[in-house]
């Protein structure tokens, strides 16, 4: 049997073999992915994002648990910061949500920053097409932080959940703004914090003086304490509402074709890298481009043009 | 004249054109970069990176202050982050560093992270390129926030100052050990508030736990007070003592040559990507697959594939 055969029969340990082989970036791992790619589409995606210290694992611990209840399986994509020299996860699977260890309807995958050169949305959108096609319900997107990186893997989702904290300091306006209009439910943790009402507010007034489009969703903000579990059903019952408008408004088609467009192009712009790295593998072409950079005599922008040049010329 | 000679005769409109053209992907900023290229690599960059609210703009503006007290020229690139959808940089030139706004000694640009694809670091490499050529002793690229993107960008740097700040939450005991291996200098801002000694106690004993290879740097943790200006003055001396300790010890010939690889990589992958945009744009081919994709008849990954033939058959 073939390692997506095994995926699509439940094999857990398959599944991990080849969500590694896709961190791996190994070319065995894209003809697995084509062989499941007509069998996904079927989990629903829920982006969680937000500053560093919010609870966001907190929170994904607590909405796991809430839709298990609901008999759903779950499957979690954290996107972990990497220590760029070592190459390793700072965050472990193994830290994260010890109380679901042991359940088999719960799967997590953290996958880290490491420079796969712009090829993070690329590999959660094939770890999620994984999970996908074992069979579950729900998916979870997790992701630290407000880069362009993370609103690029957000966008995966059919549901964002932006969650923030009182008193975060002095650029959070800065990055509100920034991510106010990537969430669909809005999430204050740590409501026992004071301020909490104040970030709420804010929050709820920056959406009010958005011109959103008419009979386009109106974000809620709701207030949560992950840690203790209180708000947690609103913010279920709230990607529920948000959901079912997805479908009733038929938002839902553009939504999958620019994820599809996302998602292909990734493909195309990791292919054509790895494409022309090889290329320049052969007869040194790095090394001599580099010995011209530093002696002054080759500028990178005719450079490029000449290897672009030649990968095609020799087709 | 053209664009790089005015830039080359310190034109500083002539510059402000050159790095808009570079932030819109006019072709034509490439032909005026390959100009300016041969008359680069006389400035010292500086980065400046670390999380959010940690009050990295008053940093920069502090040692803007003192190298300018020095007689130096100082070139600024603020990486700041970017509404995806409305496609505005969040801060503005304008917001930052007035009190130098009227010293003709002192060069500023915000670059926006929308998504250029990728291509941040590239834009950023470009944009210093043109300070350097405009004559420039100093660049300072300042970057917000921990990502991928970040630590690529200030690689670009030939010292790295990572600031933090006391109490940012939970999470920060991860990027920490994510980004204690970029910097050359750790700043502990704002250390009048509580719990900075803690702070940098454990940022010095996260140092000091690194199996740093013989003879090489040591980073310092240094407490600085950037609202008051206390404590730069050291800083300014730690940048020095990292600059002589990189042509002492040779350290600087590879890494020039690291960073040459990367902003020479980052064009060829920002090249390929237009081209194979381009050939998708002729013949519908982008609308094709998408059809193909949503009809479950076609997966992205074999389509990447076909396109990339189609791409080098056709030369």
């Amino acid at each position: 049997m073939s390692l997506s055969e095994k995926v699509l029969s439940g094999d857990v340990r398959a599944a991990a073999r080849l969500m590694r082989d896709i961190d791996d970036a190994r070319p065995s791992a894209t003809e697995e992915l084509k062989q499941l790619y007509g069998r996904t589409g079927n989990a629903y995606i829920i982006g969680i994002t937000g500053p560093p210290g919010a609870g966001k694992s907190t929170l994904v611990d607590q909405l796991t648990a809430s839709f298990r209840q609901q008999g759903k399986k779950v499957g979690v994509v954290a996107i972990d910061p990497t220590s760029p020299f070592t190459g390793g996860a700072i965050l472990g699977d193994r830290i994260r949500m010890n109380r679901h260890a042991t359940d088999e309807g719960v799967f997590i995958r953290s996958l880290a920053t490491r420079g796969a050169l712009g090829g993070l949305s690329r590999s959660t959108s094939d770890v999620a097409l994984v999970l996908d096609a074992m069979g579950m319900d729900i998916i979870i997107i997790e992701t630290v932080g407000v880069g362009q990186d993370e609103v690029d893997i957000v966008k995966a989702a059919h549901t964002t959940c932006v969650v923030m904290v009182p008193g975060l300091g002095d650029d959070i306006q800065a990055i509100k703004a920034g991510i106010l209009e990537i969430g669909d439910v809005f999430v204050v943790n740590k409501a026992d914090r004071e301020g909490v009402d104040r970030t709420a507010r804010e929050l709820e007034t920056m959406l009010e003086m958005r011109n959103a489009a008419a009979g386009s969703w109106s974000p809620q903000v709701l207030k949560v304490e992950a840690q203790r579990g209180a708000g947690i059903e609103a913010l279920v019952d709230q990607i529920r509402a948000h959901r079912d408008f997805l479908f009733a408004s038929g938002t839902i088609d553009n939504l999958l074709r620019e994820r599809n467009q996302r998602h292909f192009v990734d493909i195309l712009r990791d292919s054509l890298y790895r494409r022309v790295m090889d290329f320049m593998e052969q007869d040194a072409v790095l090394a001599r481009v580099l010995d011209g950079m530093g002696a002054g005599t080759l500028d990178p922008y005719s450079a490029a043009e000449d290897v672009i040049a030649g990968m095609l010329k020799k087709g």
